[in-house]
């Protein structure tokens, strides 16, 4: 059968929302200038949906500073992988500064999230190794634990018995030469809880293991220092490797891990898609020093965005919304519904209030619920806040509904 | 037994490479404004060892417009995945731009070349699907294909006769549901042959399949208007999906696939690395896009390029080396030793004739030979070529080995 025929038989991860809608639910241009405010189909909107934490992305220092480096080194440099002819000495002081930012010995820059976690966790376990990891773990990782020769045990999510019999499955199968490495993240991007780090931790005395946390959300917005999601929960002394991106609060592109020296030394020889392709631009190496110093500079950054965060959470459940018990930033409203309910939230708030949010239906969220996730950052302003709250204080007798116990059940427990 | 413990006993990609010569064999830093001469440990070299192929990383209309861009968008901008919040014009623009530029009806940006085609590999075929690749394809090839569900088969590379039998066995093996994806390259980037794309697509006829190119090496560099590999064997109508990347003669990051329409809009809604992670920043996309006009305006940039190819050939050709019959303008000369031999090559042109190459020897060449890799550009000039051939003269005592007419038939059969 022919390859390309067959394409539009195979079930789409997007379920209905990949064949209409194009521009509008899917692949959205929002344009102009990056911030709290945007253009959205010739209209300003009221942005929930970027990951802009901190602000950083709209900040005029980081702006200025971007063009200027601009003028020292084009796009184009460096050429070639890190290990071939990509390496220089920003490279090497970015790394020295994001492991004294998250508190470990070493860091690895990486030269992109996504590949760089999977080329990690694929270098770091072979076939004789026993890989555990939360069911709910973002694509990077179960692609990563795809690519890895270990044997997977999976468990439920943020489950701590569930966890727990994986492990002691692990260390009942285990054979002279297996090691164990746990894989969760810190702060779960869909419906912000928190990885159960320090419980999960704990097991380690009886059954030994090696933590990776993937902190994407809790990198600069996590923790008295911004030092991530471990140093929230007190724990960060039990993460092994920490792994934290530049897509979220350093609004780049670009990630690291942070670990011991042996590790790193280990990780510049055997991961591949750091050994065989690009090393991170210069431009962005240097603008994530910038962004980085800026972020320390600037712990009200931190206490801003949780201000906006607790505003919108208690004005969305003063209005009587479902707003799921998130700890990080991450602010998801849970409703029922399929998806022409979620279109219909979207385009009511898009076109009447101009409110840009973003929802998901099933399978991401159980089937017959809805999960409208706000990003709050800390450029809204208290205005921003109201007018989106007066948006979904007028829509509530469409959007506002109640999913029923065992709905909700499956949404947080 | 602990996981950290064991690393260090694990075989690495890089041979005898790793432990030792950080920062002078591995991980040096060229430094300075990228161009045919940077700078190395405090001195000036000629460098050999960049894909710059058009030498549009040195180009000052490219380094000028770069800084313009930073004016008017900093690297932050799109934040999020292009399907959520990650598009806007000038991505659709570019794609319009590259599809054009390589003769196909449609084409799809990707963030990374390296996650781009492993996801794109990933999405395309399913559990009853076979692929077929070359055993010398790029990691990024090798990863993709591990990730994928279907059954797999390997050719020996650019062998007809091989590649012959294994789609035959994939048509024996076919289920009613079954299609074969064929994965190669354009361009080999190590040993400089191209693939032996017009004798496999006329077996298309007898065993139907679908061909997936990667030409990270031919796009822009081969064919009369820069369209690739197969534009210069004359035979890109056969290839189904064309694969090119930025990495090379575009001197950036990022990478597109060129197909049918209904392929892009099945891979927009199922690649995963592009669905789950970060869109290409905006800046790159301008700089991509600019530098694809440039690209196109000037062939005699591609001119320079084998203008340049020929030239260190011959000359090398003319001292006695043995340049493998590459015909894509990667240079590779082959001789006779082990790790040690292809360690003082290197130094010896560094310190004594500042030419800075790179050599591999075994396990990426066969054992007992050591592989010296120039990559001539258009922004080299002839007196660079003179000097860098005045260097080769002067080792050749050393150098110059024959290797054999068994392990020679290893390299180039």
């Amino acid at each position: 059968m022919d390859l390309f025929d067959k394409l539009q038989c195979r079930p789409s991860p997007l379920g209905e929302f990949t064949s209409e809608g194009y521009g509008y639910y899917t692949f959205p241009k929002l344009e102009g200038p990056l911030g709290p405010t945007m253009q959205f189909n010739d209209k300003e909107v009221i942005v929930w949906s970027i990951n802009d934490y901190l602000g950083v992305g709209s900040n005029e220092e980081v702006r200025k500073y971007d063009a200027k480096i601009a003028q020292d080194y084009s796009l184009s440099s460096p050429m070639g992988a890190r290990l071939m002819t990509g390496n220089s000495t920003e490279h090497e002081k970015l790394e020295e500064e994001l492991a004294d930012f998250v508190h470990k010995p070493d860091a690895l820059l990486l030269n992109y999230g996504y590949q760089g976690i999977m080329s990690v966790i694929h270098a770091l376990v072979d076939r004789n190794d026993i890989l555990i990891y939360d069911e709910l773990s973002h694509a990077c990782i179960v692609d990563g634990k795809q690519l890895a020769m270990a044997e997977k045990f999976v468990f439920k999510h943020n489950d701590i018995k569930s966890f727990e019999k994986q492990l002691k499955r692990a260390h009942r199968n285990a054979k002279p030469n297996s090691s164990v490495l746990v894989v969760t993240e810190g702060a779960f991007g869909m419906t912000g809880d928190l990885g159960i780090l320090e419980e999960m931790i704990a097991l380690k005395e009886k059954y030994p293991f090696r933590l990776l946390v993937d902190d994407a959300h809790g990198v600069g917005t996590m923790g008295k220092d911004g030092s991530g999601t471990g140093t929230h929960l007190g724990c960060h002394d039990g993460i092994d490797i920490y792994f934290g991106t530049f897509a979220k609060a350093f609004a780049l592109i670009g990630a690291f891990v942070a670990t011991e020296k042996r590790v790193v030394e280990f990780l510049k020889a055997n991961a591949r898609s750091q050994i065989f392709a690009k090393s991170v631009p210069m431009p962005i190496v240097k603008s994530a020093r910038k962004r980085l110093e800026l972020i320390r500079k600037h712990p009200e950054w931190r206490e801003q965005l949780w201000k906006n965060t607790n505003m919108l959470r208690s004005g969305l459940r003063e209005i009587g919304y479902n707003v799921l018990p998130a700890e990080c930033p991450v602010t998801p409203v849970l409703t029922k519904g399929s998806t022409d309910l979620c279109q219909l939230i979207m385009r009511k708030l898009r076109e009447e209030h101009g409110v840009f949010v973003s929802g998901v239906t099933y399978p991401v969220v159980p089937k017959g619920t809805v999960l409208i996730r706000l990003i709050p950052t800390a450029a809204h302003t208290e205005e921003h806040i109201r007018q989106t709250l007066d948006g979904f204080e007028a829509i509530k007798d469409v959007a506002l509904r109640d999913v029923g116990a065992e709905l909700q059940k499956k949404m947080t427990a």
